[in-house]
Formats: structure tokens, C-alpha cells, sequence
């Protein structure tokens, strides 16, 4: 188990597994040359990240083709554990069939109300994760 | 109210509430070319973003002088819930003593163990937050 300044590096699959686990994550992209997150909730499909959006969104402009990072993690303050996961790859609107069949039966629905039908899909490329240790 | 898409638009002092009831938040910055995201436990001194990092580390090094995204949000997926604020600013690791002093006064104290010493301030240049309304 490695371990740096208080936090255990996670395995890959361990790290996988916690992103399989989450339900609400956050995309970084860059809007206009600035960097924003937003939150999204998502399901793994295939092994890829998966979240809906409104069509012609800035959201779904700027995930088109673009390489971005996707965190996820869960803190409980309380007892000061905690972990976190960090993805990157490249986004793409998907407009797979397969994927919307699987993204349907994985009920992945937005939490907010609205015209979210457009689908993004991270391939993730890297995947670390870590974990607070004391 | 602005609502867009199911969410409604805070208003900047709205949004800065919420991002000084924060906890934990997440800095995006780019490492190595590649975007990242981490999460940090911070607290607002005097309107700015500050949190605590290695000197030397990775964060540290991408964090300074660099213009980065900061996060916070909160969800309560039963009720399907929640808001999120989104800060952008220039980030800086920081060696004045007066936010030093405001630091330890606010009881800024990592979640993990580990020489972390350096603090980062991010003073926000746009603050925009949301929030799920149905």
C-alpha cells in the first residue's frame, strides 16, 4: 500500500470500482478558454463514463472531442475519512444506439428537470484514486 | 428566478453564501497539459477561496499563478435535490502571515495527515451557482 502525505494511492481496479460505485460526478472542460466544473450523475457503461445533457448545451459543446477530467468522491467529515477518484479521457456526444439502450436500462436520469436527451460518453485513459489513511 | 433547463440561476451573493457553507470543494487545474481535478477541504478568508496543499507538490505547483476552477455542491439524490457553485479566479500559493493567522483562526486543518503547509488562495473572479428546482 503506497502511501503519500496521508493519502493511499488506490490500484486502478479498486479505483474503477469506486467510479462504478458514485452516482454523482464532476466534469472539468474549458468554456471560452476558462476551466469549469460542473456536476452531473452518471452511470459506467462499458467501462466509459455516461451522462445526459440539453442538446447545443455549453455543456455539450464543450465535452464534444474535447479531453476532460471527471472526479468523483465521497467525504464523510465527521471522522475525516474519505476518497476520491480522478478520470481523464476523451468526451464525445454519443449518438450510438447501443448506448442509449444501455444508458435507458441503467436508468441514468437527470436530477433536474428539463430537455436533457443528448448523451456524453468519457472513454476514460487514465484512472487514479485515493484514499485518506491515518 | 431564472430557470434554465430545470435549473434555476443564483444570484452572485446566493451563490456566495453557498460557497462559503462549504466543506469541501474540488480545484480544477491542469497538470501536465492534462486537466485534473481534486478535492480540498478550504474555508473563505476574506472572499477568497484558501486551502491547504504540500509545498512542493504537484497541487501546489499547478496552482500557482494559474487561473483554476474551483466547486462546491451538495445533492440529496432521494429528494433529487441539490445545488452546485462554480468559482473561477487566479490561484496563488500565499505567504502572507495575515492569511495565515485567518487560516489557523478558521480552523483550516487538511482531512488527511501529512506535511501541508502551504496554503492556496484563489481569489474568484466569476462566481455562478445553480440549484435544482422542480
Amino acid at each position: 500500500m503506497l502511501v503519500d502525505e496521508g493519502l493511499e494511492l488506490l490500484t486502478e481496479d479498486d479505483a474503477r470500482g469506486l467510479l462504478a460505485s458514485g452516482e454523482v460526478g464532476r466534469i472539468g472542460i474549458t468554456i471560452g478558454a476558462l476551466p469549469a466544473i460542473f456536476p452531473v450523475n452518471y452511470r459506467i457503461i462499458d467501462g466509459a463514463i455516461v451522462f445526459r445533457t440539453a442538446p447545443g448545451s455549453k455543456l455539450s459543446a464543450a465535452a464534444e472531442g474535447a479531453v476532460v477530467a471527471f472526479e468523483v468522491d465521497d467525504y464523510q467529515l465527521a471522522d475525516r475519512t474519505g476518497w476520491s477518484v480522478l478520470a481523464v479521457g476523451r468526451s464525445e456526444v454519443s449518438h450510438d444506439r447501443d448506448v442509449a439502450f444501455k444508458a435507458l436500462n441503467a436508468l441514468l436520469e437527470p436530477l433536474a428537470d428539463g430537455h436533457r436527451s443528448a448523451l456524453v460518453r468519457i472513454e476514460p485513459t487514465f484512472i487514479s484514486g485515493r484514499r485518506i489513511v491515518h
